[in-house]
């Protein structure tokens, strides 16, 4: 079943693309958030690009964190671990940037990410996406595991005429130029922002002005399997 | 008797299946948990890719912790030790990640592992199972040490065919695509879920609403030898 | 889109400039500061001189925080995290240290950085700038990506004759001996200096006479996109 | 006088064996516990191997604390230092395994450990001793060094037939599967167990219910020279 | 205007002198003190052993702290940053440790140093200034960098012979065999002693008997440009 | 004058032997202790098997503290510094053990060691000298740098014989089997063991009965030069 989208949504789960020498290839990046100090973890045999990357993907969501309705000292209470099966494959390369912060933005409001969807991207601290290889080889493979929207970086959009017609009318592909163009639409409802202030640690208004521990609470992962 | 299964069902140890050139081979893992400071470590020789691999089957049980009866403070407040004997062989790959988790959630809950069991299969973040490679070589070692049941990842299914007909007559080959599957069966009883207030720290409902200090109590690993 | 400038304005984000065996090149610098406990992260694969450069340009600013209107204690209570995409790309050398300064006072006082202006400059621990090679390629890139202005160190004024005067006529060339003539006029505002009590953590004179709290506030980054 | 054993009993030596291409040797296994953290220091040019082995035993014996007699707290308030001299000489392996849990559970309990003894084996964290190489040429040691008793393991019985018949005459050999076999006789006195209340840190039944820091006093070695 | 001293006297900064395959060259080692955590770092490019220098001369300057004036304290209360520029160049060996201690000195005491002076000696945990290599082609650089006073380790007095007369009658050469000789001519003023009591951590006697946090801001650098 | 033993009795500072291959040579050994937080800090391009030994010395004078006079609390609140110079030259092996250990009780107890000594010995963590290699090449170095009294392993008498008699009549040479011989000898004074209490952190009998605090200054180095 390895090589297939998710059966149902599921929080923290997205699925990436990976392009090697073989092709295009479906990779599933996952995460999640336990009771901690704020320590993060990155696992599946990554480069240190990938592993920059997933820090530029996080260091963004922290800064925009509010934005996204997450309480910002959730940072220090939780410990986040990234991972990406199959553990025994070397990855590398800055292009799952913009799915991972997808992943850290799901599983941090608990709000699960629609299992047709996959993207490409690399993603700066700002968020926005920058151009990536391979894009051909990556659209077949999401084709080929059933996906029915691709995102990819606007500066992308130029490779398109090396797809083939049929691929590109099987996909809904949609070029983003920053990544909360892709949040709005890959999870299954659009995060709501807070005010928070620092001072007392406290949601100021929100979606319901929540407390730091019940957010704690909400944004616990709600795992299916 | 190394090579053997165990004498009697046995809190943290496990019997894992390990696929070396020379063929199949029974790999012991055993976990101990002791008052800490929230520290891992692993020994044996593990490659990077088997130490990646237990810290994956680490943040499944963290993550899950309620639900296997687990009070989660507990995560900071001892010290756990993964070994996988015989210390001057090497060992590597994915493939032990069941095995980790089954033995990490056995010391902390106290319950024992049926020592008539083996495991093999990759663990993601959520628990699923994933593809290991010399399947028929691992239940070959299985069958030779005593084992009756074998946990084996439901993508390896097709490689059933290709192990002999004696081999299969005489375990139980148990697929599974969940490590939930593995934990209701290996351990000699199913771990009963608690709820567990964060704030205080306590347990809300479970088997006895027990108390963060008498659960730490309840988990001390109860040796045999 | 990327090896133009930006299309605003942006806090945290400057234009630097890189010189490789096949040419001049823009280089973005982005940093972002969250809530956290003074730990700074430098990605994008930076050789190590790039690293000490981002270390000493950082040093200056924490040494003169108070002259740009920082409040000390904000180093204790913030992280930072300076990124230079593309992730892939191998960087390194001295040269990117006056950016990297400019960057950072930006971030920490959160007063944009103009867009139209690109800057290349070793920094030393006092904010002086020291000669740095491959001057004419920069200006060239510099010129391509659409800068207005361009500061380099005085110390390489001399090599301003090989330069084709057609760049020199199209670029303001700005020479400077210290990065504060470079903060002067690369912000959209000059930062105001406070005077800070060490004992009681408190702004005593500055432009409002701020309290640490609500100055850690005012320097949350204003990001667009 | 060194490739002898000790001229008395004392607190944390132990005499192990070592085996290498040019025949088996005595080594010398100290540890010391000193006011501190809970730091471990491992010294002697130990290789990977044999440190995870000294990693192995202290697991060991920290999740057997109270069957010892060792209060558990004494783990974060104590630094303990494994040393194995000559200092400039390599060594591995993990057949000093069950030597260094004798010499950890000596130095913590403050009896001293028979003189006239020597072991070798592999050490699991439940205690268990694993077959060891080149019995044969450590018993020859162990021998010329004056040695009277030597546990070997269990697994290793099989291997006493290549012994010389005048080695196995004048030694005592003891084939052992567990450590605590060899506490129980290597120690000059059986350690007592004590049951200890984590809550209140303090022993609850025991040799004279001893509190925390009398118990800290009473395990303070009693080094003599 | 790099590979000159300094237009005015400035704290914390000091030339020393190298010693490459090419000849002599002028190494300026700048200081800054940033309220902290006791943190000290050091960049340049520097190899081991001349970081194992400036960790020398730190722990002289630590352990004579209330000698210079310096309420010691304060290492605790600030991070200390040594570089030498330029960022690119790799720099070794042990004959900057007298410089090194020189602009710790001034920059925790906030006394410039003389910009009309050089310095070379290896620096001993007690103070003593050992031998150096190429003291021929150091002084040569001095005098071109326009150096008025060079102190030299007086174990190399013996190798003034080799030094042109020219050279030794345009520079005053200084043999010193401690450091304090240096501290006493190369500051712009001679630090005062304090009497420091740890139990308060107050100034008991010195200058105008001042209290660790006014101290704290006496020695703020007060940095020219 | 390096090469030479010191001009007067110096706390810390401790004449060890060394052996090349171009003969013996002396190896000064400096050690300060500075108000701090319990770190060790090894320089002077010590190898490793060097840097073991120190680390044994240090542990044997932990686990000896009262006995020499010490508060074993100030091994929390103070930093040290071992420092081997001259920095650029490589040294390693476990033969300084021995006046790395005199070093550290000199440094702590304040008492200055005869400048007219010089010693050679590995250390073991319990205080025995072992066999050192190099014999007669560090006798005629001791000589040659007007030392007076050489203390040596009692395991190296019998290379006394290989060494010339000059050398033999001009030495006062000391075989000790441990090192509280060399401490009785090499130091001016005897230090004085006090009874220290772990729970009040205090002195109970001893020369004065001093406190915690008083005692930490009288061990303050009376450095002079
Ligand atoms: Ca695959
Ligand atoms: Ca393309
Ligand atoms: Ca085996
Ligand atoms: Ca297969
Ligand atoms: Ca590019
Ligand atoms: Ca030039
Ligand atoms: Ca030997
Ligand atoms: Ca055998
Ligand atoms: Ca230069
Ligand atoms: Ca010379
Ligand atoms: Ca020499
Ligand atoms: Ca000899």
């Amino acid at each position: 079943r390895h090589g297939e989208t998710e059966a149902e949504d599921m929080v923290g789960v997205v699925t990436g693309l990976a392009w090697t020498e073989v092709g295009g290839e479906i990779l599933t990046i996952e995460s999640v958030m336990v009771p901690g100090k704020g320590q993060v973890k990155l696992t599946g045999k990554l480069g240190d690009v990938m592993q920059e990357s997933a820090s530029a993907a996080l260091s963004y969501v922290r800064s925009r964190a509010s934005h996204f309705g997450i309480v910002p000292s959730v940072f220090e209470k939780r410990d986040l671990h990234v991972h990406v099966p199959e553990g025994a494959t070397p990855k590398d390369g800055p292009s799952a940037g913009v799915a991972m912060a997808t992943s850290l933005i799901s599983v941090m409001t608990g709000i699960p990410i629609r299992r047709d969807v996959a993207m490409t991207g690399e993603i700066t601290l700002r968020g926005r996406v920058l151009e990536i290889g391979g894009l051909k080889e990556k659209l077949l493979a999401a084709l080929r595991a059933g996906v029915k929207t691709v995102f990819i970086p606007k500066d992308n959009e130029k490779d398109l005429a090396e797809v083939p017609a049929n691929v590109r009318d099987h996909l809904e592909i949609v070029p983003v130029s920053h990544v909360d163009q892709v949040i709005d639409r890959a999870l299954t409802r659009v995060p709501e922002p807070i005010e928070w202030d620092e001072a007392s640690d406290a949601v100021v208004v929100g979606a319901a002005a929540i407390a730091g521990t019940s957010q704690a609470a909400r944004v616990k992962p709600k795992v299916k399997h």
